[in-house]
C-alpha cells in the first residue's frame, strides 16, 4: 500500500473543492506550527563504521524526552516499551473526571521518532531480564490477546538507558491490591512515617503485581465515579447504602491526591449535581494524608490555602490518619497520635501515594550488587554505579551525589600543585570552578550562607586563624558541613524530563566530549569528566486546587495562588505538549469543558 | 453540594477577565446552538391524577427518540438500561479506526432527557424478565465491580415500551464468538442463504453469550489493530507469521462491513504505513461475503462502483463464500458454488453479519405465544400484538401487516353500505383513503403499476366485464396481488428513528386521540383506530467507501457516487447528532483527523 503524505491528503479533498484552498491558506499562515509536520525524508546513514547500538527501556518522560533530544546518526536506536506512546502524565487528574481525554495526552512514540531523520526502532514490549554479562535485555511482547502467546526475544546493546519508571506501592497495606484504584503519584511521598520500616516493606512488597498503567487506571476511575453515582440511583438501596456507594476516598495529600480531590469535587459540583438530583447531596469526598498536612512539600502558604479551600468546598480532610487495611466496602484507618483506628465505609479508593521499584529493576539491582536501595543508583552522569555504559534516569533511578567529605584529601592534593601541604587563595582559584561542578552541594550551601564564592567561605575559617594560607584540617572543616546540602531528587516528570534531555546531549557530543572533555577536574582520577554532570534546574511546581484555582511554587520561592495561577497552569501545560496535536486536543478539550461540561456517558 | 449552571460557571472565570466578555459575545452569538444549553427548571406536575406509569426499556436509536420525542407531562417515564448513554451508532465504523473518537458519539441519556422538564428517570440496569401477568419488569444491576454483587429491583408499569436493540448473530458458526470481533450491523443481512435454516439457527443460538457492547466492540477493534501492527514488528517472526498477523478479514459485505474495511484502508493507507515502514506492505484486507456481490441491498450502480474501488484500492474481495468455522489462527470458507473448504490465516476477524434476538426477548415471545418469529411482532400501531399497554420498537420488533386478503370481506361489507352485495365507485369513494391508510401496501401497488389511485384499479377490472358495479369475487381478484408489495423494515437507525418518534407522537395525544380518534376506520370493528397507523419514510441511505468517497442512495432511486457525496454524508451525520456537544465533537474529530492524521496509541 502506498503512503500518503499530509500534502497528497489534503490535495486528494482541494482538488474537487477549490473554494476551500483559500480557508487552508488562512490556517496555514495563522497556524505556523503546521509546518513542524512538514515531512521529513528518513536518513539513511552510510558510514562505514558500525553503529552503536543503543537501547532504551521506556517511553515516559526519561525516555521519550531522551529520544526527542537525540540527534545524532552514529547510533542504532531500539526503543523497548510495553506503551507505544507517550502520556503527559500531568493531566492524568484531568482525565479521571473527563476534563481532558485521555487520547488528547498521549502520543504514538512512532509520530514522535519518525520526524527526526535518524534510525530509531520501536518494539512493544517489556523487557523482563537485562544481561549485563553478555549486554543483552529479554523482551516479552505485551499482548495478551489470542494471537497465539506472548512473543520472547533478546537485544544486544552497546549502551542500555534504563528509563522504565516506577510502580505504585501499597507498602503491602491488606487489601489495597483489590480494591483501591491507582492513581501516578508525582512524588516519592512515604505514606508511612518510619523510613526503615518503609524500606523493609518496599522489598518485601516485590512480588506484588501492581502496575502502573497510568492512563488505563484514569479512564477506569472516571468509569467508576460514573458506577457509584449510576449504582446509587437504583432503587431499594437504604440511604446509608446509597451514602456509603457515594464516598470517595483519595488516599495520599501530594500534589496528584489534592489534584484529584478537587477534579472530583468540580466534576460532581458541576455536571453530575445536574444529572443526579437524587443523589447529589449524599456525595462526599475524603482526603486521607498521614502527616499532619497535605502539600507538604510546597510553601506554608500553599498548604493553608488548600486546606481553606477544602474546607470551604465541603471536601473531608483527615491528616495524621494512616491506612491500615482495605475490604470491599470499608477502609481502616489509624490515627497516628492517638492511635484510635476506625472504619469509614466507602464507595470507590484512590490510592495516590508511594512509588515503589519495578521487579525487573529490583532483580538487575540484586544483579550488580545494589541492594537495599529504594531505586537504581546512578552516578552524577547518570550512569549506573560500576556499569560504565548502563544508564538510568527517571523514576526508577536515584543520582548518588559523591560527598565532598570522602574525597576531602584528593581535591586538596588536586589544589596543592607545589605539593607545599598548605593552600593559598590563589593555589585555590583554578579548581574553584570544579570543585564548585563536581559537587554542586558546595554551591548550594554558599547560596545559604549567602556568600558569593568559595573563595568567601575559606576567607571566613582564615579569618578566625588570622593566616592566610590553608593546611588540610582547615579545609575540611571549611567544608565540613557542605554535604548537608545534599538532597535526593523528587520523582517528578520534571526531573526526568531534564535527565532524558541532558543524557541525548552527552549522546549528541559523545565523539567531540571524547577528545575535548568539558566536565571538571577529575579529583580521584586524571584528567578531566567527558560531561558535564547532571544538574537539576527546579523551574517551579504547581497544585491545582479546582474552582479554577491553582497554586504554584516557582523558582525563588515565589508563590502564586489563584485564579490567574490557573491560568498559567493552562498556558504552561498547554505549551509543554509532547506535539501540536496534543496540544491542539488538550486546548479543545478544556474549550469543550467549559462550554458543555464533562461527558458521563459510562463508556 | 450546590448545583452550577453554564452561565454562573462562565461568571466564575469572566468575572476576573473582563476582556474575554466581548469574544464571549462573538461566540455566543455566531453561534446560536448554545441557547440550546439553556437550562429549564424542572416541570413539577402538580396533577391530582395519578401519573401513567411508562417503563422505557433501552437506550437506543428507538428509546432515546421516543424520549426526545415524549411531551407529554401526564406520564411518569422510567428508563431501564444498561448503557447510560445514547451513541451514534452509524459512526462506529469510524471509532474503529479512530477517525471518530467514542466519547464524540455518545451523549448520556441523563443530558437528553434533562432538558425537556417532563418526569423522566433513568436506571442502568438490564432487564431480564418480562411479567406481563403483573405489569412488571424485573431488572438487574449492570455493573459487576467490587461494589457488592448485582442489585435486583423490579419497575411496575402501565405502558413499556421495549427498545432493546439486537445482538450480534453468529449462527452458531463454531469459534466466531471465541476469536472474532463484532461490529454492529446496520441491516438483518442473512449471511446463509437458506432463510429456514436460518431461522432455525438463530433460535438454537440462543444461548449464546454475545452482547452487543457496540462502543466497546469499536474501541476493542481499534487497539487490536495497533496490536497486529506492534505485533507483526517484532523481531524473531518469519515472513508468513507477519503476514498472517496483517490480514484482517471482514466478514459480510453490508453497509457496515464495507465501511470498517474502507475505514481500515484509509488508517493504514494514510496512517500506519508511514508508523511501520517495515511491515506496512504485508498489510492485507479481505471482504467475505457470502452472496455474489457487496452492498446487495443497493443500486447495482453502487455496488459496481464499491468492487471496482475496493480492487484498485487493493481490497481482496471474496463473494459468494460462507464462513463455516473460526479457530485462533485459521478462517474456513465454504464456496457456495463449489462447495471447496479452505482456511485462511488471519490476525483479526469482524464480523459484521446477522442479528439476532436477544435472550429476554426470546423468553417473552415464548411467554406471549409468538414462537418461531425472528423478533417481536408488532402491529401496525407498535403495539405488540395482543397486548394493548406493551410496545416495541427498533432493532427488536418486526411489524406484522395486516393483509388485504385477510379482510376482504369485512371491507368489502364496510364499503357496501346499503348491504346490495355490489359495490359502485360512489359507494366505494367513502373508504378509499381508510383502505389505503390501513393498508399501505395498496398505495405501494398502484404506485408499481402506476395508476392514480385506487379507483383506477377498480376501474380496470371492471373495464373487462363492462359493468358499473363490483361483487365480491370481481373485488378480491382486483385486490389479489396488493399483499405481494408487503415488505419488512430494516433493522435501520432511520426505522427505529422514526419509530420512536411517532410512538411519542401517540403518547403526546393520547387523551386528545381518545376522544377524537385520527386513524383510519375499524374494518374489523366498529368506529375508528385512535391513531394513524406507523408509516415508514425512508430517506435515503449512505455507503461510505473511503478516500473521501461515498455512495449513497437517495429517495426515488437517486444514486450519487463520489467527493461530493462524502460531503453529503459529512452534513448530513453533522447535522443529525443528538446533542451540539456531540456535534462539535464529530465536526472537530475530522478536522483533527485530516490536519493530525489517526491516533495510533494503543489506549
Amino acid at each position: 500500500m502506498r503512503m500518503f503524505t499530509i500534502f497528497e491528503r489534503a490535495f486528494r479533498v482541494f482538488h474537487d473543492n477549490p473554494s476551500l484552498s483559500k480557508l487552508m491558506v488562512v490556517c496555514t499562515v495563522s497556524g505556523g506550527g503546521l509546518l513542524a509536520f512538514a515531512e521529513t525524508r528518513p536518513f539513511s546513514g552510510s558510514d562505514s563504521v558500525p553503529k552503536k547500538k543503543v537501547v532504551v527501556l521506556g517511553t515516559g518522560w526519561a525516555g521519550t524526552s531522551f529520544l526527542k533530544n537525540l540527534k545524532s546518526s552514529t547510533f542504532e536506536v531500539q526503543v523497548v516499551s510495553p506503551r507505544n506512546y507517550f502520556a503527559f502524565t500531568p493531566l492524568l487528574p484531568s482525565v479521571t473526571c473527563g476534563t481532558v481525554e485521555a487520547r488528547s495526552i498521549v502520543e504514538p512514540i512512532r509520530n514522535i521518532v519518525r520526524k527526526k531523520g535518524i534510525n530509531i526502532e520501536f518494539k512493544e514490549a517489556e523487557c523482563y531480564k537485562i544481561d549485563t554479562d553478555n549486554n543483552k535485555v529479554y523482551c516479552r511482547s505485551s499482548q495478551d490477546t489470542n494471537l497465539g502467546g506472548k512473543e520472547e526475544f533478546s537485544v544486544d546493546y552497546d549502551y542500555l538507558v534504563i528509563a522504565m519508571g516506577a510502580r505504585s506501592n501499597t507498602f503491602n497495606t491488606p487489601g489495597v491490591v483489590e480494591n483501591c484504584h491507582f492513581l501516578k503519584v508525582k512524588k516519592r511521598n512515604y505514606f508511612h512515617s518510619d523510613p526503615i520500616s518503609n524500606l523493609k516493606k518496599i522489598f518485601s512488597a516485590q512480588n506484588n503485581k501492581t502496575v502502573i498503567q497510568e492512563v488505563e487506571d484514569a479512564q477506569k476511575i472516571r468509569r467508576t465515579v460514573i458506577d457509584c453515582f449510576e449504582r446509587a440511583n437504583l432503587p431499594n438501596l437504604s440511604e446509608e447504602e446509597r451514602k456509603r456507594i457515594l464516598h470517595f476516598v483519595v488516599v495520599g495529600g501530594g500534589p496528584t491526591g489534592v489534584e484529584f480531590a478537587a477534579e472530583l469535587h468540580d466534576f460532581v459540583l458541576e455536571d453530575l449535581a445536574k444529572l443526579y438530583p437524587n443523589v447529589k447531596d449524599l456525595a462526599k469526598i475524603t482526603l486521607l494524608e498521614a502527616g499532619d498536612h497535605i502539600l507538604n512539600m510546597f510553601d506554608k502558604r500553599i498548604t493553608a490555602f488548600a486546606e481553606e479551600k477544602f474546607q470551604r468546598d465541603g471536601i473531608h480532610l483527615k491528616t495524621g490518619s494512616m491506612v491500615i487495611k482495605v475490604d470491599d466496602k470499608h477502609i481502616s484507618t489509624k490515627e497516628r497520635s492517638t492511635g484510635e483506628v476506625s472504619d469509614i465505609p466507602y464507595g470507590m479508593v484512590v490510592w495516590s501515594t508511594g512509588i515503589g521499584t519495578r521487579p525487573v529493576i529490583m532483580d538487575f539491582m540484586k544483579q550488580i550488587g545494589q541492594t537495599n536501595r529504594r531505586a537504581l543508583a546512578t552516578d552524577e552522569w547518570l550512569r549506573v554505579e560500576g556499569r560504565n555504559n548502563i544508564y538510568a534516569l527517571g523514576d526508577c533511578a536515584t543520582i548518588n551525589q559523591r560527598k565532598v567529605m570522602e574525597d576531602i584529601s584528593v581535591i586538596f592534593s588536586k589544589a596543592d600543585k607545589n605539593n607545599s601541604g598548605t593552600l593559598n587563595l590563589k593555589d585555590f582559584q583554578e579548581v574553584i570552578d570544579d570543585i564548585c561542578e563536581r559537587y554542586p552541594q558546595v554551591g548550594l550551601y554558599l547560596k545559604k550562607r549567602q556568600m558569593r564564592n568559595i573563595a568567601d567561605l575559606l576567607k571566613s575559617s582564615q579569618a578566625e586563624k588570622q593566616g592566610t594560607e590553608l593546611d588540610i584540617a582547615l579545609f575540611t572543616s571549611a567544608l565540613s558541613e557542605v554535604d548537608s546540602q545534599m538532597k535526593n531528587l523528587p520523582a517528578t516528570a520534571q526531573v526526568a524530563a531534564q535527565q532524558g534531555q541532558y543524557l541525548a546531549n552527552c549522546f549528541n557530543h559523545m565523539e567531540e566530549c571524547g577528545r575535548n572533555p568539558e566536565g571538571p577536574l577529575r579529583f580521584r582520577g586524571t584528567g578531566r569528566h567527558r560531561f558535564r554532570p547532571f544538574r537539576y534546574k527546579h523551574l517551579g511546581q504547581f497544585a491545582p486546587l479546582g474552582g479554577e484555582q491553582a497554586a504554584a511554587q516557582l523558582p525563588g520561592d515565589w508563590v502564586s495562588i489563584g485564579k490567574s495561577t490557573q491560568w498559567l497552569w493552562y498556558s504552561v501545560y498547554a505549551s509543554k505538549q509532547v506535539s501540536w496535536r496534543t496540544r491542539a486536543l488538550v486546548v479543545s478539550d478544556w474549550g469543550r469543558r467549559f462550554i458543555f461540561g464533562r461527558d458521563s456517558s459510562r463508556i
